[in-house]
């Protein structure tokens, strides 16, 4: 059960490297995976209350929040890690469990989801661009196939109201 | 902010394999690694209510809640699955966020968090022995050098009260 009044759920997590496929194959054509190194893994989730505010909250959570260990072992935010975003949607978040299932009637229409999911992703490539780090991001919609590799995967959940 | 009172939080992922420290290089000695080839990834977390009931009802959740997808899209719990169980302690998932910082007020204190998470490894590998299933898991306290590939992590929050 999240917290009442949430529009949104992020899960954070540290990463060495992670690969992420953007494209399934389709016929003759490949797979096509983005890929970053040493960063951080922001998997996101709308529920039904998010809006533009929702996603400017999102923004300053992920690039302000000092969740990323420096070499020294100093907490900092992604914005002054050498570091990377990949950010990856994840609809599941909304889940609440009902008896031995997982429910998702919080979850946010599709579309209005895949809106406000392209102006997080625009807006995080904006106020990272700033400092030349690179933000790569999961298709909105697709299952997300991604390898992960962490020294220690500093797992924080937010949940954004 | 996870609902008040909730005792533990479980994050569970599907993975085709995963690979987790458990013991890291000291003095000449190398790094010990466990692993599992497909499966679940559960992170735990427990908090200051956590007891034996809230032990006993993370095992139902991690073991039988259905979150695995079979080949043929069909979703089975782990005990039915053909795959295998690596827990990961993750304090961090107690985590509230205040202004830029994240804080652990709620975290059980160390010491018995490291006596429930004991009893949870045990029974989660009583439940799955009938099955003939692995579990795996990390060691309380340590940092979790974990790397995870997964056909998309499915990620799930669960709070248990």
């Amino acid at each position: 059960m999240e917290a009442k009044g949430a529009s949104a759920r992020l899960v954070l997590q540290q990463c060495i490297s992670a690969k992420l496929q953007v494209k399934p194959i389709t016929g003759s054509e490949e797979a096509v995976y983005v890929n970053i190194s040493r960063g951080m893994v922001a998997f996101v989730c709308f529920l039904k209350q998010a809006d533009q505010t929702t996603v400017n909250k999102m923004v300053d959570h992920i690039t302000q929040v000092k969740l990323s260990k420096q070499d020294d072992g100093k907490l900092v935010s992604i914005l002054d890690l050498p570091g990377d975003l990949l950010i990856v949607p994840q609809a599941t978040l909304g889940g609440r469990l009902k008896g031995k299932r997982m429910q998702y009637h919080q979850n946010i229409d599709k579309n209005l989801g895949s809106e406000l999911y392209a102006q997080l992703v625009e807006a995080c490539k904006q106020t990272l661009k700033q400092k030349n780090k690179a933000v790569e991001c999961g298709t909105y919609g697709n299952l997300q196939v991604l390898s992960i590799q962490t020294n220690g995967p500093y797992t924080h959940i937010i949940d954004v109201s």
